[in-house]
């Protein structure tokens, strides 16, 4: 330990060297010199206390108690050194155990990633087991429902800007259902299964989940009625005026708080001109434990449909809400970090667009390449070599044929089916002229274009404001 | 299946009816009107066989006999249905899988994602279980050399664009090893496991390795000479030609086509001018049993390093070669497809860049945020909202601070810490004037700016010729 703490001395005294160096303006081998010096005593000193803290020994446990019914999709798996580890089910847990461990406190992030769910596949729908997510979150403590106006203006910025048809936005608040729960009489011990059964509504009908609420998870006929006289209702701002006027669940302090929030998220939402997007659905209740105030789904309104399906078929493609306790449940201290956030389903996206471009029979381009560097006689392939290789080096987008003798045709075919705008040809007599031949794939014109002046020209041609791309 | 086939036609038909009304120039109405009928019917017909093919039923099989003796670094993993599983290794394998399973014999592309590995993490220099590769891929039935050359130009580009310090790439071709262990009297059966005793010679002393071979392999300490007197040689294209004029070694026809094929690839590597930093090292053997052809892996010259280590302490931080079997080895026919690509350590380079930072104290930029919308008093927040709204729709990426009364002095030092480089200012007498004061972080100036003109005044302020990021 003393040896440990002569090692931080030494790094501490090398670190001020190397800023009194650059203070002094010293020069720059001097100063990258002294940096070596620094990084060899810091790799002497291992690992700092920052990094140790990603050695996480069990991550299993990270993942149980998430999820709630969700839970069982869950990819478990064992490696070989006998570990218990599962395939994480989300981003948003992650994220979570993230900002625990580095006790950070205020951060706006996204990420696009893998996650797995031992679900059904359906390939025409976009299910996969292994698919991908995007998800957007903005972590800290901050005045209501700002941050998670953002969320859904940001859900909405992104569906419109796709073309997969019309959509709607359904929001609720966990803390309006736990309100409706506890008046309607549901035990506190039974939330969190009637949320989930609450949240099949959009699939199946209210006659199906009363008998689940009844027959399986033990709730009174008349409760459950009770319960489903609120949780068919939806509608915009009105209801939720509506509702507060509900002489008992206003008198619920938690069902009171979610609606006010609600209040004031749809004057946000206003404000940002997408209130007419969000319809306020008390029978969203989305399955995961993690949520504790506004949760929202985005589902379209137009999609393929199988025999027998609601018309939303895909089910949702994007949603969030608030998860106000999930940090804390990763800190010793139990120190929380309010967050709201949102997971788009790309791979779903992806499956309506890519359906709709094959039906449209529109070709999607493949590649941004910018130029083929081509020859129009045989024995040029070094020269096609040092001509690509300059425009590489140029910051040009360009590419060649891997033939030592390609035909001019295939090479010029080969741009019309790759879509790449325009074509350097080297010929003989342009070599000895000092000029390359530089064709336009569109309009076949040719200009010979002075060899020192070929990458400005290609810039200028494919510049943002004239690229077909 | 009768069914089906009526299915199939129904589709058929739908398909023609699209095209015609395109061809008709149909109303837009019109044609998603038919489109999303044959929409219905595809998702009627279920996942195409296309599709089908992707369900792989034991993916443990795909990773099995590809990594030699590095197969105990993979995670094997069990999911809840009792089927083997295991965590990606590289991202070769798949990519090789992928074009077996969709017939694909022509494809260049590349890829970022995770792979696992089952051994001892060192944080400091960059070394997870779970880390990020980067991977190159050039796959068809091309002239020798040429997209080798580009794998390797592209790799220098990459290497040469970070500021990591310098970097050597040493080449080799397996094809030269086999060769060389035949004429030194390995027998065939060895040959791998002797190559993966030849590669650690970049880590521990030619001494170690030989007892390897004789203590463990059952080499006689004459043959090991012998390789050793091979191995331990390196050099440019000299050393090529040098060998050709071996006796042995040019006698084996294995090791004349490798030898033959590397003298090309220096010629390529000269016209892309990156020979000076591309080293022939006959020890370079890479553990993985699928190369057939050239090898190379990209060594820093000057990293972080611990005691007792050699100076490349990182290791490699990009690799390669040719495996011109591996997709065969999907191929229900055994069909080939030639490939040739590299692999990027992500991380290993992030660890590095990360430190150099570190240590030089340079800040970087951790947002593109171009705009802050602050207000100058209180009870601001709705216009606050409304303007970063506008700004957004305009594609400008502007924040505002989540809070319903935040200070302006707070706002600008936002803007200090986070490099955000204009703020748009909201004050009731702008409001009344209709005009936003825009100032510049840098330069503290302020200007009134008409509400109509800010969208362009803050694109030309922060275009990329005069952007700060």
């Amino acid at each position: 330990m003393a040896e440990r703490a002569a090692l931080e001395e030494l790094v501490r005294l090398q670190g001020e060297r190397v800023r009194g160096l650059k203070q002094q303006k010293a020069s720059a081998e001097q100063i990258e010199e002294e940096v070596a010096k620094l990084l060899k005593l810091k790799a002497q000193l291992g690992p700092d206390e920052g990094k140790q803290k990603f050695v996480l020994k069990t991550p299993k446990e990270t993942l149980t108690g998430k999820y709630g019914e969700d839970s069982k999709l869950i990819y478990d798996l064992k490696d070989q050194g006998g570990e218990l580890l599962s395939l994480r089910y989300d981003l948003t847990v992650p994220f979570a155990r993230y900002l625990a461990m580095n006790k950070l406190t205020n951060i706006k992030r996204y990420h696009i990633a893998k996650v797995y769910r031992r679900d059904n596949p359906a390939m025409t729908r976009g299910r996969y087991r292994e698919f991908y997510q995007c998800d957007f979150d903005i972590a800290g403590q901050f005045d209501p429902m700002i941050p998670d106006a953002e969320c859904l203006k940001i859900m909405c910025e992104i569906l419109s800007s796709l073309q997969i048809g019309d959509f709607l936005v359904k929001v609720n608040d966990r803390r309006i259902l736990d309100g409706m729960f506890a008046i309607c009489g549901v035990p506190d011990s039974k939330f969190r299964t009637i949320c989930s059964s609450v949240d099949k509504l959009d699939k199946v009908s209210w006659e199906e989940v009363k008998n689940e609420m009844v027959g399986e998870k033990g709730l009174t006929p008349e409760v459950a009625d009770h319960i489903g006289d609120y949780v068919q209702q939806h509608g915009g701002v009105s209801l939720v005026e509506q509702l507060l006027q509900d002489p008992k669940l206003s008198q619920n302090k938690q069902a009171l708080e979610g609606l006010e929030d609600l209040k004031l998220l749809f004057e946000y939402l206003t404000l940002f001109g997408i209130a007419d997007k969000i319809s306020f659905d008390l029978s969203l209740a989305r399955g995961l434990d993690y949520y504790t105030g506004v949760i929202y789904e985005a589902v379209l309104l137009q999609t393929p449909v199988r025999p027998g399906e609601e018309p939303l078929g895909v089910g949702s493609v994007a949603a969030g809400g608030r998860y106000d306790g999930l940090v804390g449940m990763f800190d010793p201290k139990g120190r929380k970090v309010p967050c709201v956030g949102l997971s788009i389903g790309v791979e779903r996206i992806f499956s309506i667009v890519e359906q709709r471009l094959e039906a449209l029979e529109e070709k999607v381009r493949t590649t941004e390449t910018q130029v083929l560097v081509a020859s129009a006689q045989k024995r040029l392939l070094e020269e096609r070599l040092k001509l690509v290789s300059e425009l590489w080096d140029a910051g040009i987008k360009a590419e060649l044929l891997y033939k030592k003798n390609p035909k001019l045709l295939n090479q010029l075919q080969y741009c019309e089916e790759a879509g790449i705008p325009l074509v350097a040809i080297i010929g003989e007599q342009e070599l000895k002229d000092g000029v390359i031949k530089l064709r336009s794939v569109a309009s076949r014109e040719e200009v010979d274009v002075r060899r020192e002046d070929l990458v400005e020209e290609i810039k200028r041609r494919t510049s943002p404001a004239l690229c077909i791309c």
